[in-house]
């Protein structure tokens, strides 16, 4: 049944602060012609969201070059409040052997964390925004 | 740092199992030519998910007929396993009556949940999958 509540946009600084409390984030990708979303293991470095694949998955052949979604969230139980961010922007892989070197120990493993989860991918945030939801109680 | 794990695929039947057991997932769409992923509360029905939308918003706008993407998730805590499980099917409006005042009292509001969030929206499971990871301690 619907229930009241209220909704807020957030603004880039209040989303960027979000996207930083929690470690796990959603990536929204095409594969073999389908939507998927693909749960990861994130860092937000540098403007970015960053994370690793392993070669030969899915997620790994979907991301390269393509423009994805990346969605975290929290579901607070009321009073605390849910919250969710979108970030949108053009993925690429992390190539150049001294940013790899930089970044290798921010990335936490895959979220399904191979031992070769060694490639980077960065997904610069190109669009971000998000909302919280205040419970009425 | 890429740590060691095991990774098991699911069954159909057990991600439906796990698939009862959260309130929120997230539907991945494509909006203005462009990937988005939204979280909604949903609730697994006779063989689909089930989920409202607000007349207006970009989720009611994309996913009407179109084949859409529902994971939902849990990240547990070493020992306890972490699981993804992942919907395709396409979109459709509950658009008869009698089968909208069935299943009216069961969907929950929309994660930002509007007090006019009437509108139900079915996604049959044409495809699942899901993964479950041990995390080696």
């Amino acid at each position: 049944m619907p229930l009241s509540g209220r909704l807020e946009e957030l603004d880039q600084e209040e989303c960027l602060a979000l996207l930083a409390t929690v470690p796990v984030g959603r990536v929204g990708i095409s594969s073999q012609a389908l939507p998927a979303i693909l749960p990861v293991n994130f860092v937000l470095h540098d403007g970015s969201i960053l994370f690793r694949t392993v070669p030969g998955t899915k997620l790994h052949a979907a991301v390269a070059g393509a423009v994805v979604a990346f969605e975290a969230d929290h579901v607070g139980t009321a009073p605390e409040p849910s919250w969710s961010v979108l970030v949108r922007g053009q993925a690429e892989p992390v190539t150049d052997p001294a940013e790899r070197d930089r970044v290798d120990t921010l990335v936490p493993a895959t979220w399904a964390f191979e031992r070769d989860a060694r490639h980077v991918v960065r997904i610069p945030i190109t669009l971000i925004s998000g909302r919280r939801v205040r419970r009425a109680t």
